[in-house]
Formats: C-alpha cells, structure tokens, sequence
C-alpha cells in the first residue's frame, strides 16, 4: 500500500468492533478479520511513522509492564510500542512492591490502573498460571471499571503466557505476509515449526504452541515436527487441527526433521521443553522442591543431548523450497559455535538470514502498539484521517 | 459540582498564595484554606480527566521519587500524577547510584535536580529520620535555586515521612467529604482512628499519626483507641489535641477499641508499632545492633499477639452508627483468612466495603498532582480557564 | 549572548555539518568547530529553557542508556538531556535482559533500537573495552539503518568510556568558558589537572585523560601533574601533545603538585588508578582471578597511601593565580574529614567552591542535549527559529 487511504480502505472491509474496549489474549480468541485489522493498523502505524506523521494519541496515560521472565526485546517492543502513542511505561516491579504483603490480584491491579491505558504482561513460566493470571487482573480492572473505580479499562496486552506468544507470532506473520506479498499468496505454502537442540532447558512452549494456532489459519500446509517426548499442549493441538481444516490447509505433527524440511517455504526450527516436563516442573515449584527440579534439570538436559542431531543444518536448508525457504525465529537463537558449541541453528544459516530474522523481529512494537490502538478507539479509520490532516510531525521539520 | 467553573469559583474563595513554590510536608503546617485548595484543584483535575481534557502543563520536566521503602499504589500514584501534569518520573535507586561514595544530600538534592520541577520522597522507616531527610533536601534545593545553580526549584512532597503520610490521609479526607456530600457535613461525626492485630510487626505510625492530625480539624469527634503500650508520637498527640479545640471538635485516647467503635461514623482499624519500639529500633540500627533488632522484632510480634482481639469484626461494624460506619484503611490491609489466620479485619467487612476503598485510593494520585500544581502555578484558576479554552483532549477524540 | 538570535548566527559561522547523524565518541576526534557547535547549541537549549521556550522536537521516540557502572549525575543527565527534547528515558539493564542467553552485540543493538533516536552508554570499567564496546553498538545500529531494518539511526553519546569522558569535559569546559568569559580569553591560561590522594581505589582514567584531551586545544598552559607510577594512556599524552602544538598552548607532565599549581588559573586535583594496574586488573577480570584482583586491589591501596600529601589545600591554593585559581572537579569529591580522614580537598577549599562546582555539573544536560541535537537536526539554526516562532511554553503559562 502506498497512501494512508489504502489502510483506511482495507479497515473499512474488515469487522473488528469487538476489538474495541477489549483484551488480547490468545490468538485464536480473534476473527480472521480482527487478526488482519491487527496487521493493517501495524502496517499504517510504521507507515506514518515512516513518514514522520505523529501517531500521539494520548496525551497522558500509563502503560504499565509486568515481566515475570527476563526480557529485553518484548520488554523495549512494548515501550516503544506505548511512546509511540503517548503513553508513559511504568514497570510493576513485584521486588519492589508491597505485593509480598498478601494483596490479593484484584487488589493490586486496581491500585496500578488508576491512569493506566494499557497492561502488558509477561507470565510464561508456570504451565496453568500466566493466561489465567492475566484473566485474573483483566476481570479485576474490569469490574474496578464497572464500579466506577477506574475511569478507563485499561486493555490487557499478553505479552507472552504459558498457552500463547500472540504479539510474537502475530510480528512473525506480519513479516510472513510482507515476505510472501499477501495473506492471498499463503495459500498452500508449507510451514515446519520444528524443534531444535539447545545446550539450555526450560524454554517456554509458548511460540511453538502460538505458531501452530496461528499459521494454520491461512491454508497453509502445517507441520510440527519434535522427537518423541517433546510434544506441546494437547489443546492447542486441537485448535490447530481445527484451524486447518477451516483454512483449508492441513496440519501433521511429525517427528521426523528431515519430513518437515522437505519442500518447506518456511521453516522455524526452535528448541523448548516438553509439557509434560513443564508441568512437572510447575508442580515441584508449587511444593518447593528443589531437589525434584534439580533432578528435573538434569534430566532434561540429558534427555536434550539425545537429539543434538536436531539442528537446522546447511544441507537441512538445501532440502527445502528451491533451497531457501524463510528462516524464522523469535531470537535469541542458539547458534552453533557462537552462543554455544552445538545449538539450533548453522552459524551460516543464521547470518544469511540475519537481515530478515531482524526485519521480523521490527514489527512486534507496531503489532502491540496496533493491538493497543485497536481496544482504544471503535474507529481507527477516522483517527488515522485526523492525525494525517493534522500533519504533526513526530520529529521536528522545518 | 458540575462544571470546572464552580472549582475556579471556589478556589477564589481561598487564599492559598503560600502555596506558590512551596513543599508539603506536614498537614497541620497548612491551613484550612490550604488544604481546601488541594482537594478542590484534585477534584478539578479529576473532573477534566474524566472529561478528556488534558492537563498537561509540562511540555518538559522531571519528577524524581526517592522510596526508601517498598511501595506499590504510592509509588503509582506518583507517576500518575506527575504523568497528568506532562512530567516524566526519573527514580533515583540508590543501590545504583554513587551516593554510597560519602556525597552530602546537599550535593545529589542539587545534582538531580537541574530539570526536576518536583521531588517525592517516601522515607517513613526510622524515627526522626525521615522528614528530617526531606527538609535537607529541600533546603539544598531552595539554595542551589537562590544561588542561580538550578533554573527552578523542585517542589518536595513528602510521600510518607516517620511523622506523616499526607498524600494518603489527604486523599482519605477527599474520600470522606465525597461520601458526606461536604467538609461542611463533618462537624460532630465521630471518626475512630484504632489500632488493630497484624502478625506482622514495625508497620509505620505515619497513618494513625497523620490521621489524628488532620481529621481532628473539621470539628469531628475523633478517638484514638490502642492497647497500652502502642501509644503514637507525643507531639502529634498534641497537634490533634490543639486542633479538636480550634475546630470545635473533641479528641480523646482510648484502650478499649468498642469504646471507639461505638456510634462511629468512620472507623479506620489498622496495625502500627509502639512508637517508643520504633525509636529503639532506629538507635539499634544506628548502632548496627542486628541481634538486638531480632530480639526487638521477637518481642514486639509477641506483644502484638496479646491483642488479637483487635480486630474489626461483623460484631463491631454492628455497634457502629446504624451498624454501617464508612471503613477505612490505606492498603493493603492483613484480612482474615485471606493475607494471614487473624489480622486487622474480617474478610466479609472488607469485602463489603472493597468499592469504597478502591475509590479511597483513587483519589491519591489526583492529591499528589494537586499538591504539584500548586506549588507551581501561582494562579490555578486562570490555568484551568486556559486549559478548557484550549479543549485538548487527553485522548484523540475525532 | 542575549537573544536566541545571536546562538543562531555563531552557529552560521561554525562548519558542524559532520555531526548530522554522527555519533560522539571523543573530543579529539571532533574538529573546534564541532566543539564550538556543541557549546553553542548547550548554550542556545538553556537560554530557551530559562526563558520558558519548549525545545521539545520530539513527539514521540526512545532514548536507550546503559550504565555498565553506577551513576548518579551522568543518568539523570542523560535522562534530563533526552526529556528537554522529547525522548523518554529507557533504561537497557543488562541484569533484567536476555543478554546472558549468548546474544551479540549487533543483535541487542538492533533489537533495543526499532524507535531509539539515541543510545547513551556508560561503560569504564575495563582498559580497552568500553569504548570499543561503544563502536560495536554504533557499527551496528548503522548497518541495521542501512540494511532497511531500524527507520532512524540512533546517534550513540559516549557517557564515559575507558578513554575519554567527552560529556563531562565538555560541560567542564562550557563552565571554563563562561567563567573566563569566552574562549577567546583562555589562550595562555594555565590549567593543573592534577592526580590527588584518595583512600578508594580504581577511579577511572576517563576524566584526567578527557581533560588532557580537550583542554589543551583552547592555546593553554596545561600541566598533568601525579606521582611516578600513576601514568595515564600513553595515546592520550600523544594527543595532548599534538593539540597543545596546534593551538599554541603547552602541555607537560610533572611529577610535583606544587609545580602544577603554582601560579595555575585553573586546578582539577582528583584521584585516578595507574594505567598499568587497571590494563592488569582488566586481564585478572578477564580470567576470573579473583583472588588476584583482590592482592591488585590491596596492593593499590597501600601505593595510594603514600601519596596522601597529594591534597588540594588552602596552602596549595594560595600559590595559584592571585591565590584565587577556579577550582573544578566532576563530583563527588573525596572531601576532608566529611567523605573520609584523607582525601582530595579540604573541606574549605571545597566550600568555597561548591557554587561554581554545582554550577560546572549543571551544563552537562544541555552538553548532552547539543551533541543529540547536532546529531539529529541538520541545521539547528532553522529549528531554533521556528521553535521561537512557535513559542510553545515548557510551563504552561497564562
């Protein structure tokens, strides 16, 4: 597309009004056309950004960030995402906080919401935990709205759960739909999300589960591929079956790399743990005890070692599409030689594909800061013709 | 009142002149009319909020909060605040500054300071310590102004000192004049500011102290009730003695908590720490005496168990002025069987009044702001009538 | 100068046209002209800010800092510096990251960057580290720029390196200048930049070797003056030599106090480790030696000690310049008998000076904001005419 209008026009085809006022939880708890309205409002986003057109919305409000896990890239994607639109990031810091007090949920996310527009949270540890945690503080402020507490509802932006990495894989199809020329030109394509060796344990489940439930939606030919033992959560199984099956396309899981490779056009070859292991995990925490996840580690690590033969090798890429298939992945990657000795990815693979991984990774800020702007105004149409009338350039020009 | 004009008429009914490049310290250093202006430029605030008109009056500046103690809702009510009025909060962490290398508070006041236009401070641990600390830091600041060092001076609220908690209890008066429909309504309620059982220990005396001290001034019949030995700061005592007097109010001590309760319009239970504990804790810590505060804190959570019948129970709330006195407390409160096994309130109280006492909260950030803008803005009136000509909204509206 | 005009037509006569999206790694590597830019546009972002002028030429955008060391002044500097102009501060804290995962240099730096327009980085800790990690952090973000992946190139602002400290010299110097009443008269004065005693150890280099560097350029006398074994960079001399040639001025070294100061017109005593030893504890770091560093660290100390005569006194003072010499330091200084027994200053020495101490470490936001500034904006002299014309107030003003 060419000119804000283009945008414009293609929102107008689409019905997203259940976006407004609402959450972001899982990706598929969305319509086809909500999940498009996403990347459309992505997409004029960068491109007014591109053409120094100040996208300002808010000229105060809070986007409070909860990070539960380490982050650098979600964590700099929401706050650039947030400034984007006027809103000022204050991090929840739960060390820093009274919370060891006893609050309750409901409590706390109230206290913070005060001026908050937006809540991101991370909470991908726990198998059970993170989505219902973020269910829990989107009902507090919620009924806190309802009760005339707040004076706005502040939309919940899941920023990785335990289920579902919906701002993660909604920037890898965003950067699928720019490769590809189109959501109409994904048709038929084959994507291997496949499993990888790492040297670490414990990797969230979250982006292997996200990208069956959510590429399988385009007609795609699906496969996911991991040694025996390594399987995900048997529900999002289930959704993506079905999500192939109305899609049109088709979803396998294999264990068998090579099969996956096979005449891909896209391949996305990532180590994590098997559910079974993060749930056992999540209740030897629940107990405390250390010992049982220590021995849980060990035994993981081993278990990993079987299959270092997992790596998205030079001559594994050869086997697919015309031999350049997309390489994704949500980075930091494993890569052999670099960050450990053997790892999930060819240190050759990995640069040839450097360019795109980075391109891939630039649009979470404008994917979350679309999801933002979608719960926030019921008519994104009329607010984008505002601000390109009101030509207020994001860097002064002179 | 219903339009921002009925908040500029009654700020012209007020003479708060004093306010102008001044801190806020303690309540009772301010008089009547003073306070009056805070809560009604804070309901002026909150009314153009809820009514999309921006109140941003900083195109650029900083508000750097200080906590020497874990906060969660004041350190949000902060950031909320200072965010409403266009300033960007900036923490200083002193485990990340160089402070430790012996620099005077004169020097780091001075250094943080060359584009801060207010400065929060919570340091409410040690006895005669903690607004001790503020004043230092607004007296260096006061100075680097005079001497032409710093181009403004920051304006300094105290977020909760060893003395007061201002922005808190302020907030719980806008709380109790919206619920009676007018300070003019208060005169002859009685209001019971009570001690009651936490299992934890070392809670501070700011809010019983900052209670007394200002609730007692309009012409309310305040008790403060205790088991012997938990007895507040004498000076304070004599504030609320002094003040019940001016306002044709009373002001009394009590041992005995349904005495307190009794025929109660507002009832606030809430746990402290004798305050002679707490100056004994302060000169261990002075002395680096960490056996001796393990043996202070032994005996004091010993102590505190004697009185586990002070609690805020359905039986209580019963007694209480048509069996519905307004509960207060500041967050977060020890609940039965919810946060511990016995603490300052029953849950099925609290639960009742949940609403109420979000709303409380609410208004704390609204408080803060309006204590910040009248510290700077000489004439709020003539900026309110601006800021409603101009209609910019908070949120783009089209 | 007294009208934003005059600030325009210095800048008329200056050839900065280099610094457009360049970043500022050290003074030497800038020509006077970009110095005198830099000075100039500092000069031109007070004189707006003192006269109620918003400089803010940024709607929307990130400023990244990453302190590798503790700091006080340089972060809320920098983050003054980012704010006067309309970034908002995110802070990269490499312990809440998922750097130890492996990634490289080039990868953060892309990832942190989608909508940074500055990235400020504090890293001194190590001999011939810091600054190279800095041109790691630019070359990349330059070809993630050129490769279509960030949409702006993050100017990088050497916040102090192992080499130099060019934001700290140059605010140094704009106070040299205002005091002296203009470049012009600084040819022939004489400056001691002299090593001092101070009871801790491994104070960085940064600061002698930037004042060497940058001092010498302006046609002065300079003297470094320390002890045998407290050597600083051997290029470092080299360029101090170079410049002082250039500019007709003088630079030697000397091993005597007194010498340095003696009739001096300018005096910067202040402590700093031995190259050597710190190239050494760079490589004890290096192999986890840590029962090594702790001998250095012992060893240091006890050397440190026999320099305790090194002490800017009243008696040393005496001798300078019609005994009035102007007394700098970076701050905090290790005073007498109030940071510690012995240190750099006497305390009233120090006293006598704090105002203009003070006033030194004020210029460092606006140097901050100039190098952004001349980094962003090709021709600063247009914007600050329209930003005039525009007369949008910092403080709202009735």
């Amino acid at each position: 597309m060419k000119t804000l209008q283009d945008y414009i026009d293609k929102l107008n085809s689409l019905n997203f009004k259940e976006m407004y006022e609402n959450d972001f939880f899982l990706t598929w708890e969305k319509t086809d056309d909500e999940l498009e309205a996403v990347w459309t409002v992505a997409d004029a986003l960068r491109f007014m950004r591109e053409n120094n057109i100040s996208t300002k919305v808010f000229e105060s409000g809070l986007g409070i960030s909860l990070f539960r896990d380490n982050s650098t890239r979600t964590r700099f994607s929401f706050a650039s995402a947030c400034n984007l639109l006027g809103l000022e990031v204050q991090d929840l810091d739960e060390g820093k906080s009274q919370i060891a007090h006893g609050e309750t949920v409901r409590e706390t996310a109230n206290m913070i919401s005060f001026m908050a527009d937006v809540i991101g949270i991370r909470d991908d540890m726990y198998i059970g935990k993170g989505n219902a945690y973020m269910h829990q503080v989107s009902d507090a402020v919620t009924e806190g709205y309802k009760d005339g507490i707040l004076e706005q509802k502040p939309a919940l932006v899941n920023l990785q759960c335990d289920i579902d990495h919906p701002t993660q894989t909604m920037a890898d199809m965003l950067h699928i739909i720019h490769e590809f020329g189109g959501i109409e030109n994904l048709k038929g394509k084959k994507l291997a999300m496949t499993w990888a060796y790492s040297p670490s344990y414990g990797k969230p489940l979250s982006v292997p589960q996200g990208v069956i439930g959510l590429m399988t939606r385009m007609g795609m030919e699906v496969v996911l591929a991991h040694p025996e033992g390594y399987e995900v959560m048997p529900e999002v199984l289930d959704v993506a079956k079905s999500n192939a099956e109305k899609s049109g396309g088709s979803f396998r899981v294999s264990n068998d790399m090579a099969d996956a490779f096979k005449d891909a056009d896209i391949v996305y070859p990532k180590s994590w743990a098997p559910f079974a292991a993060m749930e056992k995990r999540t209740d030897l925490y629940g107990n405390g005890d250390m010992d049982g996840i220590k021995a849980l580690e060990k035994e993981l690590l081993a278990q990993n070692a079987n299959h270092k033969d997992w790596c998205c090798t030079e001559e594994l890429m050869k086997t697919t599409k015309d031999g350049k298939a997309l390489y994704l992945h949500c980075l930091p990657a494993d890569i052999n030689d670099i960050s450990c000795k053997d790892g999930e990815v060819e240190a050759s693979v990995f640069d040839r594909y450097r360019n795109p991984l980075y391109k891939e990774a630039s649009y979470k800020p404008y994917v979350i800061a679309a999801m933002i702007f979608l719960s926030k105004f019921e008519n994104p149409q009329e607010v984008f013709k505002k601000l390109e009338e009101k030509k207020s350039p994001r860097k002064f020009s002179i």
